[in-house]
């Protein structure tokens, strides 16, 4: 059931103890740069990095509930992710004392396989595709028993990553526009429910790469449709919708803006310049849309979410 | 006058409206790794990008005052600075309206001149050499009638840069031991002295690269004393003690304690890494001295002032 105010009200208090209530910045020079008043929610300082721990952990911690009141005990999970989601996972799975399999691309960065290990996960290594990656989670699913949790077409997900806009909502409330970045969609339809329910005057606005103009489409058609091609910095967007996050989407969100890759990359550097704070390139595609429509969020208050910050600093674009 | 407590205390009343008063943030992973308990002061996210902007503001808004009760009007203002002091006069003097002459070795990076420019100060460019500085200092201020405003050996500025550290104390409480870089020894001695009205039992610790050991020398022998060789990514902490900081840190900092570059490095990029925050290399430099000395450290309560953001991301040291 897509998750309702006490939904994701519910899945606040019990993430709580795991997640940091991270702060919201704004920047002078930002706001004069782009004629509106920006209030950006660091989840780049969130635990793991990145909004991610949001879900992940609202995911785990349901899954316990619901065990226990079953009369059972936690089981393993399993996923698969080259990135936060990866970490999330781990994290949560550390939290419960559960044990995690991580299937990764065996192309992923080693810090990535790492970091995962760090948190105790085990990392289970996969041919660079989606098909590979769903088989060998099957795989592991039909050996061990393990709960597949997914990266964002999961209501507990959603509900999890919808905390983020609740508590940039209840900290700066009266926003015009809300923005986030959109690959699967899971922060975007967490995103707009909580401004559907908490700030329903404002728009919910999400923000795309060109080189991965899949939800755009989606969007329009109402289908899950793929990207006429993929070719953008920003990596953490590359997903298709789901089926859950597609009618959320669809329902609650006003638009999808399209940004090409300099346009990220620029916004990416005015962040980290200017705001002194390190976000991903997928994080800084909503800013880049603002500053690319500068007409429609002129003199508006814009809360965006900035989703996180883990880059490999031996490879910047700039 | 060495300023005292409510010395501080007025020139914080007197400049809170045009600084931030910066977040401090404190990171797991980190205190893990060093096993102590860090509290960062986060003067990157300062208004022009580090704690300057303090000293500079009390400055101007002081000699304001003084001009006032003189029945004056406030005239010009001169400095040399290749850094953060530069952009912290042009933005004191746009606060009150006056004009400010920055003179900048002529190598100085484009972007520190432009934003000089952009708080409307003018530059005037000059051989890279103290002595050059110095007379073209002398010259516009004969031609000009302009008051001369040292980077850090004025009362004025050193009860400014306390600021920081009286934050964070009233923030954060409670310290073991407070520990900033020393340069020319302006935070050093401001962060000495709210560390010895506002939380005593602390003690006071410098840190500073061994490519620029000239304060640890003054240190000891209570001489304003060279370093034996110039050699560090630290730039912003070239200079030499001034005779109004060395006596104060002399009497109220603890030590002053050494690091090397690859130190500096790679504790820059522990704290870009672990924290998402873009710091500068000088502001390193005391985590690196924490982190090459864990056993001093174990188990305590530290306060770091972060000190500034300003980097030039075309030149990063990874």
């Amino acid at each position: 059931m897509i998750p309702n105010l006490q939904t994701i009200e519910i899945a606040h208090e019990r993430i709580r103890p795991y997640i940091h209530r991270t702060p919201v910045l704004t920047c002078q020079t930002l706001n004069q740069l782009s004629g509106a008043t920006v209030y950006f929610k660091c989840e780049n300082f969130q635990k793991i990095g990145a909004f991610k721990a949001r879900g992940g952990v609202n995911a785990v911690l349901s899954l316990l509930e619901q065990e226990r009141q079953a009369g059972r005990l936690m089981g393993p999970v399993v996923t698969h992710s080259s990135g936060n989601h990866a970490q999330a996972i781990a994290y949560a799975a550390s939290l419960v004392g559960t044990k995690a399999y991580i299937v990764m691309p065996h192309n992923a960065p080693q810090v990535k396989k790492d970091a995962v290990r760090g948190y105790g996960a085990e990392v289970i290594e996969c041919v660079p595709t989606l098909e590979a990656r769903e088989s060998t989670v099957a795989e592991v699913a039909a050996k061990t028993g393990a709960t597949m949790l997914h990266p964002f077409d999961d209501y507990r997900v959603i509900a999890g990553q919808a905390t983020a806009a609740k508590e940039l909502i209840e900290d700066y409330g009266g926003f015009d526009v809300v923005m986030a970045p959109v690959g699967g969609g899971g922060l975007l339809s967490g995103t707009a429910l909580s401004v559907h329910y908490l700030c329903p005057t404002a728009q919910t606005i999400g923000a795309e790469p060109e080189g991965a103009a899949d939800a755009v489409l989606s969007f329009r058609t109402g289908k899950i449709e793929k990207a006429p091609f993929i070719n953008t910095i920003a990596d953490g967007l590359l997903t298709n919708l789901g089926h859950k996050t597609l009618p959320i989407i669809r329902q609650h969100v006003s638009d999808i803006l399209l940004v090409n890759d300099p346009e990220i990359v620029a916004a990416m550097r005015l962040i980290w310049e200017r705001m002194k704070i390190i976000i991903e390139p997928s994080c800084a595609v909503p800013f880049a849309a603002l500053l690319r429509n500068k007409d429609t969020f002129a003199g508006k208050k814009v809360g965006i979410i900035l989703t996180g910050g883990n880059v490999d600093l031996g490879k910047l674009p700039f």
